[in-house]
């Protein structure tokens, strides 16, 4: 099976829609990207850190997805990465309450040696520094590289943003990221540009209104599901990106036509996790609901006009 | 050849975007649709009304286009229906400048016999009570009747709107307006309420998202082509509303299968209208840039994930 290695946060957090709130709960992006990438065919690591106060059955979740928590650090005298957010109504927009960065201040992630030949590396959003230390670490020049980054980085660490950037095969990245990083409203200006920024492949996240993929001559557009209510979005980027390296890694293809395959698993995906608060529908998501939700995005889509020429 | 009836306004538009601006133009719903369905294999009518100010250039450039215009009135001594309208920089919003209703304000619009039992009706944006009153001239029940409409007449004759809306088998709405005509944020509630309302088809337009439209078990997504740049956005919901319903006015299939492909259609001719000021895109429109472009919707949606069961 092919190695499909995540380095990104595992963290508390707690959680307010207009739909309930949660207290601290099961979050960060490794978390999202572990649970979306481990309904595929991979044997998956997560790199990341805890502190002693982070519970043994949330890390056996993991486990129970066959997931190697390894490398997922526990320092005992530390806390664990805090963050505390509220949806506003139109759940597109959110307040962060708090940021308590703990054991994440001083994490120095550690790839372990069997996973420096990944298949795919996913770069969850860390500080660019610790995204680019991960990149020193591997081994294999064909690891497709998918590095998944925020706006704030941009306004806090850019040129570090920069240069990490221009290491990495794929990048995924909001609509409004995309916007501020480039300063081209067309996110077909922006994903020009971010090209000559690095990347061969450029995910742009529209949130409800779906995906776009780009590399330098094709264009794919992935709609979001509609849905009728959006109960918790947090993680649905991550679980994006999890469900798109996940399929990548499974099938060993790394051709536009299969990046289209992968951008539609990682919206199914993605329409999952925002069932439910936190992790909740990942992890007891089937085969048998994916396929089904696959066939739903087959039929939102899929037309036939004959074209004679 | 199926005949396609088109009722709206006929106008003057002075328009100013980040790209420039324009002295009075050719514009309105009417001339809009009537240009984007005139691309199809149908015999279209407009009924509508100008003043005396309106040049016999414009009409003529109708007629090129074998649109019927014995119905639109020329109201010697009255001036045409003035709309002037500044983007901002997203080209997303705009304000409105000017709105001079003229003639358009006695308009009371007279439906040619020969188009009593058209295939297609579009009640192009105009008070929904003139709206009923082209309704109340119908000859033939199985005349698919697609109703556009906008915030203006939720917020000033919401009765009457409801009223019209109560009659028609589609309406075609941007999803801002869909919101405050349901008081749902989420679309697919929405659309759904919107089906009580009387509408079989509900078709949300979403600007640069594309369009979605839904029946009472199904839905379907149109992406928006993604363009470097947006030169114009005037008249592309209207434009978008011809290009569906000339195809479904030629192809006389109204299934949803039908009504998706109608959808490409009605986005395809759209993706034409921002390319330039005012109508001038549509009218120099050829065949064979149509099928290239719908080639580019393929290519943008289409993909290929085989579902075992």
């Amino acid at each position: 099976m092919s190695k499909l290695v995540i380095v990104g946060t595992v963290a508390f957090d707690a959680v307010e829609t207009p739909f309930g709130k949660t207290d601290k709960i099961l979050g960060g992006s490794a978390s999202y990207i572990g649970f979306s990438a481990a309904q595929f065919d991979v044997d998956s690591a997560i790199v990341s850190v805890v502190g002693g106060d982070f519970p043994q059955n949330y890390l056996d979740l993991f486990s129970k997805r066959n997931i190697d928590i390894s490398s997922i650090e526990v320092i005992k005298e530390g806390k664990t990465f805090f963050w505390s957010g509220r949806y506003h109504n139109d759940m597109n927009s959110r307040d962060t309450l708090v940021t308590e960065l703990n054991v994440l201040e001083n994490f120095q992630p550690i790839v372990p040696n069997t996973y420096k030949d990944a298949k795919v590396l996913v770069l969850g959003n860390l500080h660019p520094i610790v995204q680019s230390s991960v990149l020193d670490q591997m081994k294999n020049d064909s690891t497709l590289v998918i590095l998944d980054t925020m706006n704030f980085w941009m306004d806090h660490a850019l040129s570090d943003l920069l240069d990490v950037i221009k290491r990495v095969d794929v990048i995924t990245i909001n609509d409004e990221e995309a916007r501020q990083l480039t300063g081209e409203h067309s996110l077909v200006a922006a994903a020009k540009k971010i090209h000559t920024m690095g990347p061969e492949y450029v995910v742009i996240k529209k949130g409800e209104h779906g995906a776009l993929l780009f590399n330098h001559s094709n264009v794919f557009s992935a709609p979001g599901l509609p849905l009728e209510s959006v109960f918790d979005p947090t993680g649905a980027g991550d679980t994006f990106a999890g469900g798109f390296a996940g399929f990548l890694a499974q099938t060993e293809n790394i051709t536009f036509e299969n990046m289209k395959k992968a951008v539609i698993y990682g919206s199914t995906m993605a329409s999952f996790c925002v069932e439910k608060f936190g992790t909740d529908r990942l992890e007891s998501l089937q085969p048998n609901e994916i396929r089904s939700r696959l066939k739903a995005f087959k039929e939102l889509t899929q037309f036939e006009i004959e074209l004679t020429s």
